[in-house]
């Protein structure tokens, strides 16, 4: 396969550049999400895994361990791993959001039922566990369960946390690293280990995983009030009438008088939202520059995630790495 | 605590043998339920863990370990492992299920609602696989691990196989091992794996819980249809209401006539049912034997449990696990 590397994006330039790992991961992923026994466990996963997502995860994974002089086999297990949690959680996010529209197709809970997306999603967890555990690594093994932990502890936070004007910085960044930071931290992490590199390394992969997440969140979340361009974009508003409380909407409640205290008690608190509200609120953060901050933020953590990878060899994997977390903020820059 | 031996059940005699390690149990439950972000985690599980199951799967590892001549505290770890996987489950199937009643309390998707039963369990899946990486014994991970992918299968395949007249026994098999036999055969395997025993006290010990565990579920099943008494109980139906396809039915169709299939074929392919259905099918089992039948399947899997123990050493503990097994069947005796 050969590309334009000049003009390519770096997620584009990494797949290629991992083209046949990817492959097998990609094999692997088929293999092991058959079931003899119960033929609606594959027709569920592949409705989601043939959807195509960017395969990011995964793609860190190997990214990491390769960036690490790793030239086992094992990295091609972790990165299905990373990838069959992330599956799981999406067929049980799907549930619990109440979701009909997932990549633009319909989401498996429509198409099949809830109770299919739930077991099939477990099904999916606890076949991630049985590959995580084949490269027999212990510290992988750590890394990998406390992430799915993080994330589990992630998910009810933000379920609990929507509604309530009164969640904290400290809160959100839990509920993002559990959505978003701990799966990335862990995929660039268990790379660096099941390669035995030293602390450091390992440390600057965890911390590059760790920050690429937040920062892809943060521009997410920022995204659905259109970005910080001074103007509402098209299809933004999302969080808003879910009443889910990210960080422009945060940082402009703790900067709020009391009329628009109201406002937010009202709109989020209450949900009682009425035409013309969603605007309301989009001059509220404009106001107060919050849209611009969250920006900023964005920024900030991109930029470490860089630096982070800075301790590594120089190689062209690791600079495919560094765009790529330059690549999350473009569409905010 | 003191029990008069002689009359107590086998389940209340282990209980009290193993009591310092159940109370070690208990606490790590509790340790380890919580969550610093996130309340709403331990105020579900407690709903469950506070209703007083008999905890037979933690007692059953813990037996298995100290039947072993384990003497290390690694037991205690993978008793709540076990435990964790098991409330997970219930969380999960009263959601597909949607239940309103467990152990005679509401559920916990009633009480808080189906979404912190999915991630409530999800957490549960999670903090159970960071316990089981504690002890540090790969040949652990890979029961368990293996365990919950079996009963994730199960559970999927027990959702498509009701309503499903053809369903066969192999496929009930692998239902109800899912169901019951893989947690129980995991808890008594991890238990031997962990006191470092022989290949064959490994696989006596992993016999013994897949028996036993088959043997329950058979019980179960049969007891829905009041047992094989000769006359309906009260309470029966609920799995012939639900049209789940339990042993005494499937060997019915077998048997069945074409008038009889198209009984069948109506009230459990089609769930079309009317007064007197449920009576009607109960005389059908009568008249084919098949509740006699999967009487004995159960005796004849208690019987399997029990002579498997035969080969450990002689020892009150193995005493009491085999008398657990005659407990499971005594119901339907």
């Amino acid at each position: 396969m050969s590309l334009d590397h000049s003009s390519a994006k770096p997620h584009e330039r990494l797949a290629a550049h991992l083209e046949a790992d990817m492959d097998a991961v990609d094999q692997l992923i088929r293999a092991r999400m058959a079931s003899r026994h119960a033929p609606r466990i594959p027709e569920v996963t592949a409705h989601l895994i043939d959807a195509g997502g960017k395969r990011i995860r995964p793609m860190l994974t190997l990214a990491a361990a390769k960036l690490c002089g790793y030239d086992g086999d094992s990295h091609i297990k972790l990165a299905a791993t990373v990838e069959f949690i992330h599956t799981a959680t999406l067929l049980h996010d799907d549930v619990v959001d109440e979701s009909n529209q997932r990549r633009g197709r319909p989401t498996a809970n429509l198409l099949w039922d809830n109770k299919s997306s739930v077991l099939v999603g477990d099904y999916l967890f606890a076949r991630a566990f049985q590959l995580m555990v084949e490269p027999q690594n212990l510290e992988v093994l750590e890394i990998l369960s406390n992430a799915a932990a993080t994330i589990a502890e992630g998910e009810v936070l933000q379920m609990t946390a929507a509604m309530d004007i009164t969640t904290t910085e400290d809160t959100y960044m839990q509920v993002i690293r559990g959505k978003t930071a701990a799966l990335f931290q862990a995929a660039t992490e268990s790379g660096a280990v099941i390669a035995g590199r030293p602390d450091a390394d390992r440390a600057a992969l965890a911390q590059y995983g760790d920050a690429l997440g937040v920062s892809f969140q943060i521009v997410d979340d920022l995204l659905d009030w259109g970005g910080a361009s001074g103007e509402m974009g098209k299809n933004t508003g999302d969080d808003f009438r879910e009443r889910k409380m990210t960080l422009p909407v945060i940082r402009a409640i703790a900067k709020a008088d009391a009329a628009e205290r109201a406002f937010w008690t009202r709109t989020i608190g209450r949900g009682d939202q009425n035409e013309g509200d969603l605007e309301a609120a989009f001059d509220l953060l404009s106001a107060h520059g919050t849209l611009e901050e969250t920006r900023q933020e964005a920024l900030r953590f991109a930029q470490s995630a860089k630096s982070a990878l800075n301790i590594l060899p120089n190689d062209p994997l690791r600079d495919m790495m560094q765009d790529l977390a330059d690549y999350v903020v473009e569409r905010i820059a």
